[in-house]
C-alpha cells in the first residue's frame, strides 16, 4: 500500500527487497557482557525490537541476519518465542563488513541456501536501531533504484575536529557542511555486491561504511536521504535507557477502561475514564465495549471497573482473553482491577482474602507477561469526596503504565 | 586536593579558575516548549544538576550563567531553592557565542560587577552537559595552563560524510582521523578574551567552537583532551530519558536499613539487609547504626524495620531526621516503613487506620521532597516461609527504590 501510494509518486514500480543485518558485535562500548544488540529491553533482547520494525514493513521479502556461532542458538530462540518472520540466519564475519558480505552472499542465486533468492534492492541496517520506520526505508529504498546506492543522514550533533599527532587541534570541519551517516542504507543489490566482491581484505577489516565501498569500488554516488532523530544507534548504556523510556512510552499511549453496563458501574466508570483522561495527558482513554477490536488495535493498558464487589470474575475474563489474544508476546501488558467500595463495609477477612487471590492471580499470568495489580477506591456518596478518591485512582493508575514495574504485581492498592 | 595532587604530578601550580556557562538556547531540537536546560529531572531542572556538579569542584572560584531576560527570574528561583552558590547570572546573547562573550566580559576586570574578578583560567561549559567529573575538567584546565587553550573530545559515533550540493556522497571522513569536540573546554582568560575581542560578526552569528576562534584569532592550537563517554550533551527528548534514569541509578546505589538494637527486630533487620544484597546487585546496603553519618554520606533511600508493631515512631524519628538534614533538597528521598506482622493477629479496624495515617504522613512530607510507603511483610514462624516473604519484601522495596515515582507514596504494600 505504501509501494502503491508512495512509489507511484516517484514513478517507481515496486522492486523485491531484502535487508541485511549484522549482529555480530560484541558491545564493548557497553561496558557490559551482553552484546548490546541482546540486551534486554522489557525482557525482550534489543534485537526482536529490531527484526519487528523491519518485519512490519510488508515489501521487505527476506531479512537475513549475521550473528556468531556463539550466539546462534540464542537467536533461534529469539525467533521463535517472539514469532519472527521472514528471518534467515547466517554465520558472522570477524568484522562488520566481513558480516554484510555473508548476508549478501546468502542472498545471491548461487547459493546453495534455496529459500532465500537474489534481491534487486537489499537493505543493510543496525540489529541496534530498532526505531527505524517505514517511511525513511522506502525513501532509501527508492532513492536506491534511482541511484544505485542510498543512505540516511543526520546532522551533526557536536562539531568535528581533525587533530595533530601531539592531539593539538588541527582544524576544526564546518559543521553544515558534513553530516553524520546513519543506517539504513540500499542499494541495487549488484553494485554493493560486485563492490564486496571486489574489495580488499584492509577494506574488510577496517572500513565501516558501505556508501564509501559503493563509491570506490562501484563508483556509485549514494544518494543522501534525511532522517528523523529515531534512527539513533544504541551505543552506550545510556542509550539502552533512552531506548527502555520510549518503548514504556509508546505502549502507554492508550489505556482501556473496561465497565459493564450496569448502571451504577457505568456511571462511575465513565467518572474515572473522565478523570483519567484529565490526570493522563496524550494518553487516549477509551471505553472497552468492543474487546476484542481493542486488543487488535495493540492497547496494552486495561482497567477493569467493579463496583461494591470485590471479586475478580470480570477482570478474571478480560485476563482470559488477553492470554488468547498472544497481546502480550512482544510487551508486558498491564491490567488494574478496579473496585469501588466503601472501606467499612468489607469486613477483614474477606479483604485479606482478595489480597491473596490477586497475588495468586498475579503470579500466574506473569507467566505470560500481564503485570496484574488492584486497586481499591474509595466509594463514598458525597460527589466531591468521590473526585478526590478518582483523582488519586487515576494517579496511581498512570504510576503502574508508566512504570511497568514486575515487582509490583500483585499488589492491592487504595485511593 | 585534588589540585595538589593532580598539579603537583603535573608542575602546576593552582590557578584562578572561573567557569562560563551558556544558557540561552530554545531548545527547539527537543520538540518541546521548555528550553532544555530548563526541563525537569526528577522536578529538579537539568541546569541544576549541572550546576551541582561545577558546584562540587572546590577550585572553581565563580561560576557565571548566561541566560535570556525572559529566563532570569526563573534562574535566580532555582539558585534559590537548590541552594547553588558562587553563581553569577549575566543577561545571555542571542546566540551562544554571543552569550559566552557577556559571560567573559563580567568576568573581565574592567567591568562594573565586582563580586567578580578576573580568572588566570576559563572553563566553557554547557548547560546541558549534567554529567561532568572533577578529573575531565582539572585536565582542560592543566592543559590550557600550559597550551593556552584545551578541549574534550570523543570518538565518533557515526561516519562522518560530506555531500554535493544533490545530496550526493561526496566523499566520506576516515573516522580514525577525526574525533568530535565535547565539552567542557578550558582557555588562559587572556586568550580567549583576546579572541572573542578580535572575531566577526560572522563568527558571533553562525560559528559554534570555541577552539576554533581561539586558533584563528589567537593563534593557538588547542591540547585535546579524551573525554569519558558522560560528557555526552542532552539534545533530544531521548537524552531526557536517558538522564532521569542515569539520575535514577546513580541515587539507587546505597540502601539503609534502620533497626533497633532489640533481639527481635535485629535478627529480623539482618536477614532483610542479606536478602537486599541478594536480590539488588551493585546496591551498598548499610545498617543505619550512624544515621547522622550515612545521610552526611548521601544516602538517598532508607528501609525502617518495625517487628509486630504497626505504629511508625520509629519511621516518624527517621523522617525527622531526614527533614532536619536538607538531604531531599536535591534528590526525592525513598522511605518505606517495613512491618513485620502475622496477619492474623491484626484487627481490621487498627489495619485500615493504619493505612490512613501513612497517607496522611506520606502526604505530609511529599512536600519535603520525601516518598514515603508502608510495606508489611508477612512474619510466620517456619523459616523457609520467612524466606520467601523477605524476598518479595525485597523485590518489593527494589522497585520502590527504581522507580521512586510519587504517584505510589501513601500505600501499604504486602509481601
Ligand atoms: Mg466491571
Ligand atoms: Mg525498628
Amino acid at each position: 500500500s505504501s509501494w502503491s501510494r508512495f512509489g507511484a509518486e516517484a514513478g517507481c514500480r515496486a522492486p523485491a527487497v531484502a535487508a541485511v543485518l549484522p549482529a555480530g558485535g560484541s558491545g564493548e562500548r557497553m561496558g557490559v557482557p551482553t552484546p548490546k544488540q541482546f540486551c534486554p529491553i522489557l525482557e525482550r533482547p534489543l534485537i526482536s525490537y529490531t527484526l519487528q520494525a523491519l518485519e512490519r514493513v510488508s515489501w521487505i521479502r527476506d531479512i537475513v541476519v549475521a550473528v556468531t556461532g556463539e550466539n546462534m542458538e540464542t537467536m533461534k530462540g529469539i525467533i521463535q518465542r517472539y514469532r519472527h518472520k521472514r528471518i534467515s540466519l547466517v554465520e558472522a564475519g570477524v568484522t562488520r563488513h566481513r558480516s554484510i558480505f555473508n548476508g549478501l552472499k546468502a542472498l545471491a542465486e548461487d547459493q546453495p541456501n534455496c529459500r532465500l533468492s537474489k534481491p534487486e534492492v537489499v537493505i543493510i541496517h543496525d540489529a541496534v536501531r530498532p526505531f527505524v520506520e517505514e517511511d525513511v526505508l522506502l525513501r532509501v529504498v527508492t532513492a536506491a533504484q534511482e541511484h544505485g546506492a542510498s543512505g540516511a543522514i543526520r546532522p551533526l550533533v557536536s562539531t568535528v575536529i581533525s587533530p595533530s599527532a601531539d592531539s593539538c587541534l588541527d582544524h576544526s570541519l564546518e559543521r553544515a557542511k558534513h553530516r553524520a551517516s546513519e543506517m539504513p542504507q540500499a542499494f541495487l543489490f549488484d553494485v554493493i555486491y560486485e563492490a564486496y566482491q571486489q574489495c580488499s581484505d584492509y577494506d574488510l577489516e577496517f572500513g565501516t561504511e558501505c556508501l564509501h565501498l559503493a563509491l570506490k569500488y562501484s563508483h556509485i554516488k549514494a544518494k543522501l536521504v534525511e532522517g528523523s532523530p529515531d534512527l539513533w544507534k544504541v551505543t552506550y548504556k545510556r542509550d539502552l535507557y533512552a531506548a527502555e523510556s520510549i518503548i514504556k512510552e509508546r505502549i502507554s499511549q492508550q489505556v482501556c477502561v473496561v465497565m459493564d453496563t450496569k448502571e451504577n458501574e457505568e456511571h462511575v466508570g465513565r467518572c474515572l475514564e473522565e478523570m483519567l483522561k484529565t490526570e493522563l495527558n496524550h494518553v487516549k482513554v477509551t471505553s472497552g465495549q468492543d474487546l476484542q477490536q481493542i486488543i487488535l488495535e495493540q492497547c496494552y493498558n486495561f482497567v477493569c471497573v467493579n463496583v461494591m464487589t470485590s471479586d475478580f470474575e470480570e477482570t478474571q475474563r478480560l485476563l482470559n482473553m488477553l492470554e488468547e489474544s498472544n497481546l502480550s508476546i512482544l510487551y508486558p501488558v498491564v491490567v488494574i482491577s478496579v473496585h469501588f467500595l466503601d472501606y467499612e463495609s468489607v469486613p477483614f477477612g474477606q479483604r485479606m482474602e482478595k489480597v491473596m487471590q490477586i497475588r495468586e492471580f498475579a503470579k500466574e499470568v506473569k507467566k505470560r507477561n500481564i503485570l496484574l495489580s488492584g486497586l481499591l477506591i474509595y466509594f463514598p456518596q458525597e460527589e466531591q469526596k468521590l473526585q478526590e478518591s478518582l483523582r488519586q485512582g487515576a494517579t496511581i493508575i498512570a504510576a503502574l503504565i508508566k512504570d511497568r514495574n514486575s515487582g509490583l504485581i500483585g499488589q492491592l492498592l487504595v485511593a
